[in-house]
């Protein structure tokens, strides 16, 4: 049985793990990414590639997603904002240091297959992923491809700019997606209730041990799945501004399902009743199309390891 | 040789042309569109297309292209807002009258088409085109396929929310980009600009020999062409809506070449030259990615008919 | 006892009535207003107005109350969208038929005066009246005095826009804030929801007998007093339009009192409980300053006769 | 002749003079603000109000204006963002040390004030002021009288919501006024332009000797009067953000006169050309209403002082 290794670099931890042909993870290791060190954080995929490999027969390739722009060729980062990494050559010092063939791929388009090759996306022809994190990220397959753009960089769905003029993101436009859908906005709208001092955000105050910067998304997440009024209606808020985010993405892309993932989804129904909702009042030409599915997740935070490794496998 | 024919079907006009494997047409036909009655457009097409048929030996295949939401399997016309046409199987019944396999297109799709293998588009692997006319439509061809989308309805970025509870729009939302950036648009604001008394707008308005209504999408771009200074605002104004909307397609699908259509393209570098401004500031990590190109049509109001044309040589 | 007559021309009915200094209405009466004859709608005002008159020995005086902008000399109705007057020199003609010293003012600042004088603005020296009905009016009173701007036209609150390329305003305008916060602001999106299909719209289209057209405000706020959830729904919508523009108008005017009038103030809490919240989330400086009271008005309909009777009585 | 003293203090600066009553400046000086020590700048205002009291004999009253929200009494400062002043009784503080009658008031109150008594402003009844500087200031002058507001906040312009879920503001809202008008916009775009790596920002980057951070609002003014066509398009697009608040401003108020002052407003007709373009084209019913008139402020940075003298004198 041919296996692979998968590998999620990440700004705060680089996993890796051996995956068979199935998606299934037979064994991982996990280390602390040396973010502002491009050379570090190769040795450290070097070094949990060859331990994990050394275990296994029957490794043949490496697959590594990364956050941030990857060319064409999939071989080299071109960008990546966490990992100081600026054009870095990361296959061929990867190949030469652990003897396997490697390809490297965006980390949401490899989360984006590992969840249409082995969780929710299952059996779908047109599927779009979008991933709620710290940003929000995405991956689109076709058919039985991963869609990867002219220069590889599609799929950054959180720069869509939905309103003109509106809050600042970090990739210095105004107004995109990822200022209101991702779990950074979901987390700054608490804040924000609790500093307003509005009787509403009592509950996550508790919570949080009364303290503002306590308040964190798997924090937000488990009071609404109590019952928390407040909680629930950021839950409310976010997932009308997800759900209008993929009308837009199905005016472009007429997927026929999307896969709901990253952190944020944890929130199961709680995200994805009011995303339906306001992806059906926002959907052009509604009544007259069939409409895709709306689904979270199945894989985790492994998505990226497993369809990592699994792009090596097919490559 | 292979011919085949290619239907347009317009709100007002039905075009036929036979069309040979390089896209040249080699003869032409049109007829007025009976919009509201579904029965008589179809004998319009019959009769235009048994005609064309009749003057050629091989004619092989009939493609057609209309406005509006086409099935999967491009035999039905799901919704077409222009003409009457509810769940219309237009495939079989116009097999059955003119004895040639036919397939339906969307006219947009039907376009971006001809352009990709004719036309503006031509040498390009990832092609978005996007068609400013009365609304805005578009297509996607990536490799050397016509993207349709999981139930054939992809490409319709004219119903992309850019403005939050923004103006309304024909299909029932708020804030739909053809709103902003359609010819229907452009004379909106230029009437707007007449009515309001402006003086900046009188050099259009004596060009409409001073009727307000008088003032028409081709006038503008002639009066641009000719330096009014009113009209060539307009168009910067437009490009500024249309280059920030590229700019969200290229977030989602990372082309390598943008093909701008549709009457409102007959401005050329008026329009162009500040889409593309637009479009590189409001691109998403520019500086550190290749950026698309943006290119004027090349077919002209053929696109559709030379694009379905080929559609059906290839089915 | 000094009695004076009040007028209010509407589009559709013209209501005087004898109003004495406490503000009481002793008699009225009501006529159909010929609204697109300017002459007609002045005979019906000077029948009313010598009707009412006679009945009575001490009328000294009348007060005229039209939506339009009014000079600042209270004398010429300058523009009244539904009145066919231009330029009408409403005081000069009206004096001449009745024998009576005329006052003429906009029909929302009559309204507002007639509530701080004997309704929700009673004992506040800075107030800022919202009337939300087919648009939204606004007046000003401050000290004891009506506020009219230098050219009389102040309080055109509906009018400050508050979505940038928004909706369609009759004024011409895009997004102003009428558009989201009137009557017909809240009719619209019931309509809307109804039209879409929501399960949640059941209620509402049940009450209008299973027509869409049926759905009207008064509908609206019964349902809504009934428990209906879209119902309560809509007018908390509605709430955070209304108290959004009201934190607007509180950074430039600081009122320590809102009174809220207009139709769609009979759902009373309804509507000012979500007001009110947004009101403080919106509101600069919460925290480091004290906040203005928002209260429902209470003359009802007769707001404006009150007001402008009184209004003649002290001019 | 009798004479009041001015203190205008600013986050870096505390300025005094002598003012007569014509708001001629006879003697001043200045001292730097220790900003972070409410004490030590209490200190420094009476040391200046001293020394230069010491100069007359006539010197009657003194009058402070601060960046800030000063109580209705005009004797308290309740909030000062850059002043570390919590409710701070600085009339009573201030006219213990220096033997003097003291009022308090906010510094774009004051400098409305200045401008309405002694420039720009003058002879008109109904005036707005705007500040544009780091934020957004304004003041209110009706009739003879500042317009203060029922908690004395009123003028607060800046914090007028522009663009809903836009910009985020320093008072914690999103898409304040400020964001968009100020000079801290006019010079964030600037930068931005220079960033992009953009060839029409070529011009400000030389005079800012290749330095982004070196790009200020005087380096731009000074950029756009020599005829740079990336500075000039700069205050074209603020012009527009101002002239269209000014429009809301107007729907509320209905001045004569506008007077907008600060730092920005030294650019002159550079700005105030596009302010007045945006301002027709936004206002409500042009065409049936007259215009407020548009001017620039006269008094430059004195105009607090100046304007806090005068009402030192009268009150």
């Amino acid at each position: 049985m041919e296996l692979t290794i998968g590998v999620d670099i990440g700004g705060t931890k680089v996993a890796a793990g051996v995956v068979d042909p199935d998606g299934r993870i037979l064994a991982a290791a996990k280390q602390e990414t040396p973010a502002s060190d491009p050379q570090a954080t190769e040795d450290v995929i070097a070094e949990l590639v060859t331990d994990l490999a050394g275990q296994y027969d029957s490794v043949s390739a490496v697959g590594i997603g990364a956050a941030g722009y990857i060319d064409a060729a999939r071989s080299t980062v071109l960008f990546a904002p966490n990992l100081a990494w600026r054009n870095e050559p990361i296959k061929a010092d990867i190949e030469k240091r652990v003897g396997l063939p490697v390809v490297v791929e965006n980390d949401a388009n490899a989360a984006a297959w590992g969840e249409v090759r082995f969780g929710a996306g299952r059996g779908h022809s047109h599927v779009v992923c979008v991933t709620l994190g710290t940003g929000v990220g995405g991956g689109i397959v076709i058919g039985e491809k991963l869609y990867r753009g002219q220069f590889g960089i599609a799929g950054e769905f959180g720069h869509m700019q939905v309103v003109p003029a509106g809050l600042r993101c970090g990739c210095g436009n105004k107004g995109c997606w990822e200022q209101y859908a991702s779990g950074t906005a979901l987390v700054r709208e608490a804040r924000e209730l609790a500093s307003s001092g509005s009787p509403l955000a009592v509950g996550l105050l508790q919570l949080a041990g009364g303290s503002i910067a306590g308040i964190t998304g798997p924090l937000i997440t488990r009071a609404a799945k109590d019952g928390d009024p407040a909680a629930i209606e950021l839950f409310e808020d976010l997932g009308h501004w997800v759900g209008s985010g993929l009308a837009n993405l199905t005016a472009a892309l007429d997927p026929g399902c999307f896969v709901i993932g990253g952190g944020v989804s944890d929130a199961g129904e709680l995200l994805l009743r009011p995303t339906r909702e306001a992806y059906h009042r926002a959907l052009t030409g509604r009544g007259y199309r069939p409409e895709a599915e709306i689904r979270q997740a199945e894989l985790g935070p492994e998505a990226g390891m497993v369809g990592a490794a699994d792009l090596a496998r097919l490559a």
